[in-house]
């Protein structure tokens, strides 16, 4: 639970998360951080981009990328309104991010703190930072409030 | 060790990998196939495309799903040149892939048979049939001399 107003990049976050809801898509965003500047931003949308690695982190993973000239991102801060998959936990270290702040966990498809631990493993060559937590609930809420419309 | 012609898709994901050692990129390609006929190839270009997602598997998988106009690759196989990393087996099992052929095994970054093994998590929700050792002495002798020669 957040008590104290949100940081900037997670309440950009948790807009672009909105984005993909209006656009019929899971609800998760995300933005790349450097020097202090948000870089790059994405939200999820496989099923408007025909796109099944369309994540939230891996639009911006790749739009930071294209934007520095580099595949590597290294100094930069990812964050994300949900635990990343697998994949984005794969995508994250082979760009070399430094550190990685969620929002909600994810037992369900989460990969950092459940399931395949991605980081955790030493084929693992980067290993970020993690802080989760922050803007938990506005994030899991938005989740519950999609799903439950779908039904 | 294979003792036999090589399947076409495993051979001619091989020439992807070759065509990526040429551009000065880890020698790894990958193709899909659907219904018998090669619909998508890829090969690795991170640094070329300043994109630390472009593995094989991601470039074909997005390739096919484009050509689909459909996130999800059912019925669809991908071949590639060596096991997937954890960014890719998690893509693998988004776009709902319904076989897997590796050639080489990877025990330093591999997320099939090794480390995190995406696939046997109950977070992975789709778990592709998956065939090892087609094509792997090819596959393995590329990947020794792209990195014999950068020494």
């Amino acid at each position: 639970m957040t008590r104290w107003p949100l940081p900037e990049p997670m309440a950009l976050a948790l807009q672009e998360a909105q984005a993909a809801a209006d656009s019929g898509e899971v609800p998760i965003g995300a933005v790349i951080v450097k020097d202090g500047r948000v870089i790059a931003t994405g939200r999820n949308a496989p099923r408007e981009r025909h796109d099944p690695t369309s994540h939230a982190e891996i639009e911006a993973i790749r739009a930071a990328a294209r934007l520095l000239g580099n595949e590597r991102l290294e100094g930069c801060e990812l964050w994300v309104t949900l635990e990343p998959c697998a994949m984005c936990a794969g995508a994250i270290a082979h760009a070399r991010i430094g550190r990685v702040y969620y929002a909600a966990s994810d037992p369900k498809g989460g990969a950092v703190e459940h399931g395949a631990r991605v980081f955790e493993h030493p084929q693992c060559l980067h290993r970020p930072e993690v802080y989760a937590g922050i803007g938990e609930a506005q994030a899991a809420q938005m989740l519950r409030g999609f799903f439950q419309a779908k039904r």
